[in-house]
């Protein structure tokens, strides 16, 4: 299942500014990276675009996809209706083996239905789960799951876990990552019932398991892999993407509410830009849905072209370093 | 109920840093603000701490409590069982009507347990809740339950937003707050069930609901009260405080990265200091308990002597502004 020079099938469609963000990352990929991307949508407006870059690299094609499902339609119906769509075309492409994974910023939800219409799921998942990266210092913490599954069960968890660790141990190259699992206190005894039941049947697992961590450990390095329910996933995710954001506006605020501070400011500005970036949660490449029988990438609906630029890059080390067969490895175990 | 000059009960063990911060933040709002503030604890140590602060202002006392729960002791257990405790020591001032609302920073499950057994709930609160604020430019948001509950029925998290909305409109004078329901999308078919049934019974209440509310809106100043179960709104409140700490010490290290920086840093120290003054959710003045039958502030365990001093003055406010009438009105309506 490992490919040397994986093709990625990149969907141009759905993302919150129009598919030209897009379609440029899928190109700057191609061009710089070598990656064989196919982007998926609009043929006069891919080849358009392709012409505003310069030109087609030689690693970079184009499979037309006329239709597409929008973030406010119901994202089931739409995945199982519009066969069409650049997001069942794309999937289409990877279930057929003539790509080796599928990256989306359109809407998640219908990337999720699709996934499971078109690839499945992988045997030993009841629940594939979507795993996202809150970056610092010592690299990032992942967060799984952050959105497929509002409500889960114990053992649902316990698979989030095998999933996110063989994700980090295999493609990111994190030796025996730390796996904890997200908590209101260190105490084995403190959560839900739910949490509780996962802490009992990950201190079995053969994981690298901390124990409960809470959400002040996100950003502190102890911790590798967070493992939670996708409803508190998604909350603190999109709680840490608007309390970063807010601190750095209150810090310019401040920074512009003296003339002297302003000047200072100015001078700072390139180390602020630089931490900043750091902590732009969109900037990431992308997030991978775990425990389809494929590799998908699923990424932020704003995402610029360098954030597609990192998910393809992503992708291709996902495909090309055999993350389907390490996952599909863990859950077995 | 409402007192000209009510005593505020604060309980100066179980803190992080010993009994001093305690003591000399309630020694300060009693010389400050001229609050009547009954200092619980151990006596020879509290009459030292009065002696070394230069004395005792005529508005403080000293109540006995030799002993103490500490943070590692099971809460409802240990809150039962020592009577003498200074929890139970200073809750039972505000049973008996000598005080008119406790303060503590010690253990929040003993604060909780301890104040459903000596002051019980009121008519129509089947679960209370800590609300607790997450500050930003407008103000802040008050994140309501923050831990007391992890696990909530719709119709306990209908009565944490009368609660909260009460608390904000008649305590901080905040004219018809706007309350959010925090979930993973704006949608009310966004949630778990009990958030969609949640949101079916906030649209049918007299309180001012907004809909649903993202992680991302937490600091965004378009919501006053944000509801939620009490497993999400700890991992929500501890991720907030962990990354804005994070944020605010990656600029730092940013800053010191050139010597340049670092010099003009130096220059702006003053300017920086105040915006991460404004985001140290640990300055904050405590988080009322709300749904007890009597005025209950849990402070954070390693607050300093200012927060503890604001927590006073906050208790102080609630009691004077008639707090419990109002949280029992809105019960009721």
């Amino acid at each position: 299942m490992i490919k040397p020079q994986p093709t990625i099938a990149l969907d141009t469609m759905g993302g919150d500014h129009g598919p030209e963000p897009i379609a440029m990352g899928g190109i700057e990929a191609a061009r710089r990276f070598g990656i064989r991307v196919t982007l998926v949508g609009p043929h006069s407006q891919l080849t358009h675009f392709v012409d505003v870059a310069g030109g087609a690299p030689p690693t970079l094609s184009i499979v037309a996809a006329e239709e597409w499902i929008a973030m406010d339609e119901e994202p089931v119906q739409a995945a199982r209706r519009k066969k069409e769509a650049s997001i069942n075309v794309g999937l289409g492409l990877v279930r057929s083996g003539e790509a080796d994974a599928f990256v989306s910023a359109g809407s998640t939800g219908a990337v999720m239905a699709a996934s499971l219409f078109s690839l499945g799921r992988l045997r030993g998942c009841d629940r594939p789960a979507i795993a996202a990266f809150l970056p610092h210092r010592q690299g990032g913490v992942l967060l799984i799951d952050v959105g497929a599954n509002v409500e889960c069960r114990p053992q649902h968890l316990l698979q989030f876990a095998h999933m996110g660790s063989a994700y980090l141990e295999r493609v990111m190259g994190r030796k025996e990552p730390r796996v904890g699992l997200l908590s209101v206190g260190e105490e084995s005894t403190k959560g839900t019932d739910t949490v509780q039941e996962a802490h009992r049947l990950l201190t079995r697992s053969p994981l690298n398991f901390i124990g409960n961590v809470e959400g002040k450990d996100l950003p502190s390095g102890m911790v590798d892999v967070v493992v939670t329910d996708g409803f508190t996933g998604n909350v603190v995710l999109k709680a840490a993407e608007g309390i970063a954001g807010y601190v750095v506006s209150e810090l310019k605020h401040s920074l512009k509410s003296r003339l002297d501070y302003k000047l200072a400011g100015k001078y700072l500005a390139p180390g602020l830009r630089k931490a900043w970036r750091s902590l732009d949660y969109t900037a990431y490449g992308g997030a991978p849905l775990l425990g389809v029988n494929g590799i998908v990438i699923i990424c932020h609906g704003r995402s610029s072209a360098t954030a597609i630029t990192r998910a393809v890059e992503v992708a291709g080390d996902a495909a090309s370093r055999g993350l389907l067969t390490h996952v599909q490895e863990t859950l077995r175990s």
